[in-house]
């Protein structure tokens, strides 16, 4: 009924989902060791009518604060065949929660969160550093092996 | 080895690519039959290291020329489950293409085209209207239907 590739288009899926879900518990406890407090998980999001928290296939926001300071940060694993599709979705949903917040609740910052070895190898391209600028990206670089914050890239 | 509802996200997968070609084919002659030229089936963008074109996964630009104006259309069916999910990819899409473009082809004008059905049903919400006001997003409404474009929203 299907073929090989299709199938591996299906597992290659599957271990998206996974690494969705270990990528977001890394990025929850990088947060917390840098003393954090995880507010909201997920962090529910709806205005005019639409409900962006149970997107479908989407990732689930993260809602944390420290110091009076709120954030809410989109996570990004970034394990897929291509980092350019998961760039365009990325962007797009920055640009969306980002006016959905807006309305809701304009003191939270948006971030979006990628892992150390995606920042090296793709978002250094000038190309992506033009985008990073004209959409005033803020960026939380993650290490998923150490489970730390890299770097804040506001 | 795959849960029935697997299967039937892969077939939603699979349904969905035929959807984007058939889609595409009707955007095309709907535009022919204003008095467009197609020029660029795919249109080609690279810029600074990334080669959009290739991306996967991503329905091909389509590129367009009458009495001396230029266009680029973006094509989506949104034949999926998630109209906000397509909403985010297509957001994304847009504004990484419209800056693409500014760099390699400035006098080239970015639209996004949408199904009819689509456009009454979802693009008139509230804050699905706020980020096309926000993102400055040039839409083609066309009808899959008659194969026509209903409405340019400029």
């Amino acid at each position: 009924m299907f073929s090989g590739s299709k199938i591996a288009d299906l597992e290659d899926q599957v271990n998206s989902n996974m690494a969705k879900d270990t990528f977001h518990n890394i990025v929850r406890k990088s947060l917390e060791k840098e003393g954090w407090v995880i507010t909201d998980d997920p962090l529910e999001v709806e205005v005019g009518g639409v409900e962006m928290y149970i997107d479908l296939g989407a990732e689930r926001l993260l809602g944390a604060e420290r110091l009076g300071e709120k954030i809410a940060v989109e996570i990004k694993s970034f394990v897929s065949p291509s980092n350019l599709s998961v760039f365009h979705l990325a962007i797009g949903q920055f640009f969306n929660y980002r006016i959905a917040l807006e309305v809701q609740e304009p003191e939270r910052v948006l971030y979006l969160a990628v892992p150390l070895g995606t920042y090296r190898d793709f978002f250094r391209k000038q190309f992506i550093q033009l985008v990073i600028q004209r959409s005033q990206l803020k960026l939380i670089v993650y290490d998923p092996v150490e489970e730390v914050i890299a770097e804040w890239k506001k």
